[in-house]
């Protein structure tokens, strides 16, 4: 096993950090929730990496495979056990957002390399993490954290200690985006989301019964949506000119399990004919494993199960705006196939062990 | 507006045409999709019409509850026969565009009143029409057509000849976005809609296989939506300053049966405080039995086999939008129910009979 | 309004009670579940009967269409004032087992006639409730309880204080295996059915979240399914040959809503010739209105909201054995739509009042 | 059974036929159905098989990835080239019975081993065929066909030039009574079969239609259904005392895509105790890799997109039947996955190579 990733993957010359002989021994702690629970499904079945313990308060003493019996993981929840960190390599932490930095600070200081699902390293700005969650209980970490968006970030990600795994919607849009805002091309956008139940997690309400689900499009969180201030740090990241430029974000319930789809009406600077628009994405993504050009409006069925994210953009000749629609699935590649493809890096593999 | 029964109270005091001693005798041309056999259902149930005949090229012979068993219509499809016509009232005619004109004006010839649920009436001008469709079968026709939005139009549906039903994104997005309009309060607006599988009709094919549907959001006809026009008429006669203004108009179909939701965000033309937006909204629909304006965002489920449409206004503190949801059935407000609630107008019944 | 029933609907010729000029007060207890909702929206839009109150101990103060937003019942949850009863008419009581039978036995005291949907006076025997169910709180009262499958007990349910409703399974199976059971020919029984998540009711955990129940077929409850008791009882009461024959029950959820389907495959006591087994159905459904027999296999989508049961037999001449397919609406037929037809039984109505 | 790898291990010791160097070349004839594409995907995904071509007549010229975006099989649809048949090693035919033969008549004569999808050669019986399906195109290659039901002919399969796929239900039905069978213990079965929606195939029709096939139990093919003489068959096989008992066999439509459950009810020749049963179980499956017997009864979820078989038997008490649940997903152990497994151990590969 060898830091050089594998060409066919696309990925990082030298990676951050090597280990030693072996396989990386990693933890999932909160593997009861649905994304915790696939990052073990994930790190379980993966070539490379040893996942020798499990997580999760409400649920210990019960096997995984018992709790999600789909999976098939036949460890054991345990408490966590900051004593037996020494032994670990890293780490995906899947707790609630300011639940998880605490836990995140103990492990890196344990020299144990994180992947946090939560947000509360996502946002580079304390105040605007404060402004949309409350108290933020370790700032001081904050500037270290990378971004675990891979496709923008490999560089950093390679070598933090802390990597902030970006919510489902961000990664979505910002995909999708990121070739328009690179180029200067967005003035305004207006994102609207739609996602299936899985996204509502684990919780039993109203928002998951099948019964009330099922049969149903629900908007949700209206002109309030905790992921707006992600969406706007990484297109302010791309193209200063967008900082301070709100965007506006709508999340919407619709009935399936996993997938997601975020529609981006994008008004641009400067009208972008056609062809100026394949070429734009065609040269963003053309080296990137994961991220798919597609020649049609993509179905979120179509990456189903699996790390892509498909796009298609469109120049609309009658309004003159963009049309970005930009395909994922909200559990792998919005979450947990994304942790792992980061954690691939962090630990000089080939980027698609394992999700692919 | 004065000529309507309360829906609430029972019969006209004046409608628009009173009708001979009996119910009106109804016909329903082309009962074999989704559109014509639920306004069937919903005329055989009718306390006031008459059902007398149903119409299917594809499946003359069948009763048209062997074709729809969850209906309950004894009546057998036939062939349209416009001799018979004389004895007719009223037809909803349920064919695809352009092929309904020909037989709308021949009905109307025989002085059949028809709510036509094609798009060939929906556009006042035949110019924009033949962009988005081709060539008009019968332009001649197209000026004595009323639009049959039944909120905003009521005094010319009930004493039209030709009621052209409207298209169902156009029934929410219009319902939706109207206090605003005519409140001059939009200058830019982008609609995202999405809809049930109903939405793309009886076709068996690739977007209404559950295997294939199932599972999956679809964006489809992107930046190309042959609604777009008619949205853009009804804003525009609602505020003169949205003429050639485009409307950014985007479809998705997802897996359920019968829903639609319009997401609507709308640069203002000036700030909108909550309590204005409020007070707009409440005071346009007050007297509306039909449309709910509700405190939280409205899933479809809560108007699902219903002729109601709910709607939800917020405005964004953040990026100083308005968003504005809109939700309805597609096949009963947006299509079916609706086409009732216009014959009830035309035959003056209380706009609800048979309905609510 | 008298208490001839409308000969339509094939009831009663004389009620068992009528009462005093005005609508019938009547009380839905446990209205937060699915199956008093249901019962308070049909009540709510009865045109007889008068909804005075809905009671919910874990939802108190909350408006039910708040709850329930696609039903529009404008009642406040209270807690059961039972000082309040006296005014009552007629009560349903939609508890859990055991939680049911005192509060039905406090509302007879107080002159009101109850709906129980619970299983506390289904069983005639207190015995074998017992050993399914553990002590019954008020085994003085299960002597005079009316087993309300409408169908098989009009005139006991005409009269009865106390209407047992029947569980949703029994229901399927016993009017799909009735006419068999009447005419001797069961020499044994396998009942299949599968029923949409909403028969596991307003719980929320693993049975009802979309993400769990969706892409799923779950039996449960294998070889011990409480509703096995009741179907027993009654196929005894058709065929007193039955007793002591023991039926094999099996129970599964589907992802939908609402729907059930009893598969019933009985080894005959004799050879059974299909026109002798047509004209058993035939005969045995003639003048039920809401017994449809078809002339192929039901689906439940036929019967979704309403309450119809839709019954299909067939003589399978490969095995010799008969297949009989029932369909209903577990929530409709099964429970609440049932329970407002007995409630019409019992005051006089006719029976398909506020539920054709 | 002696001949075949270890799953878990890697390479086959000795196979039934090794193969020259480099990789079995394959064709799948018929990709364009739910079948034959979910061969094709696992096949290019496959690390050991080669798929060289893919046809089909009604998309000739189409990639299977335009067809199927879902799989990324970048092949060209083509039409059958038998004269390039002498370059193959194997090939999965997925066409229609009686359309099957001849095409497998003709490969096996160039020498390629075929796995057949379909029922042409599942039954050892020429007449038994031919009262069920009609003529035989080609009767005299029946006797040399394995019935490729992995699990229960290895030997056979191994070797064998003609490898009858099963139809989804007999997998799963077989597998639950196989224990049963072989013990001499079955005296009567009934089975209840659910199946989701790729069931039916892509056939676009009203079984298919998610607004017609959504919130749906359709029972079909009612006494009649192809798949019951093949069971008897493998029964009648396992216990000759079966031949002539006639199995009663059920099919549902309920709406998911793939999965699959067989409910079987078993009258026992004699009274089995549930630690009998439960060690019956565990002895007949215990080294078998794609069979796991469950604790509890399997939801189809547990094994979708999986080649496993989950299993469940429970002796109830109550009526001394015995109840066995049994779960595949239809498309994949049911079809797809176990060719694959056949073709594995054809080629003296490992038997979950590609598919675990």
């Amino acid at each position: 096993m060898s830091c050089v990733a594998d060409p066919a993957t696309g990925t990082a010359e030298a990676s951050g950090q090597s280990f030693a002989a072996g396989s990386p021994r990693v933890l999932v702690a909160g593997a009861t929730g649905f994304a915790g629970a696939l990052a073990a499904e994930l790190l379980w079945r993966h070539p490379r990496f040893e996942l020798v313990s499990v997580t999760g308060r409400s649920e210990t003493g019960r096997r995984l495979e018992d709790l999600y019996p789909r999976y098939r993981v036949p460890l054991t929840l345990s408490e966590l056990d900051l004593d037996a960190a020494a032994d670990l390599d890293a780490a995906v932490v899947a707790y609630p957002h300011a639940a998880a930095a605490p836990t995140v600070a103990a492990l890196v200081q344990r020299d144990v390399r994180v992947v946090d699902l939560s947000a509360d390293f996502r946002l580079s700005a304390v105040a605007i993490y404060e402004r949309w969650y409350g108290e933020h209980p370790r700032p001081d970490l904050v500037g270290e954290a990378a971004y675990g968006l891979t496709e923008l970030h490999r560089a950093r990600i390679a070598t933090a200690r802390i990597v902030a795994n970006p919510g489902c919607y961000p990664t979505a849009a910002v995909l999708g985006l990121a070739p328009l805002a690179r180029a200067g091309l967005i003035a305004d956008v207006v994102i609207d989301a739609k996602q299936g139940i899985s996204g509502a997690g684990r919780a039993f309400d109203e928002t998951t019964h099948l019964s009330m689900a099922g049969e149903n499009i629900l908007p949700y969180k209206v002109a309030c949506h905790r992921h707006t201030p992600e969406i706007e740090q990484q297109l302010a990241e791309l193209d200063p000119a967008l900082a301070d430029r709100p965007v506006q974000f709508q999340a919407h319930l619709v009935p399936l399990d996993q997938g997601e789809l975020a529609s981006c009406y994008v008004t641009p600077t400067r009208a972008v004919a056609p062809v100026e628009l394949a070429e734009l994405y065609a040269d963003a993504y053309r080296d990137e494993p994961f991220v798919e050009v597609a020649a049609r409006p993509p179905g979120t069925r179509e990456v189903m199960e699996t790390n892509f994210c498909r796009l298609f953009a469109a120049a609309d000749g009658h309004t003159g705006k963009i049309v970005v629609l930009s395909a994922i699935d909200n559990l792998w590649k919005g979450t947990s196939s994304q942790a792992v493809q980061n954690l691939n890096l962090m630990f000089g593999l080939p980027e698609g062990e394992g999700i692919a």
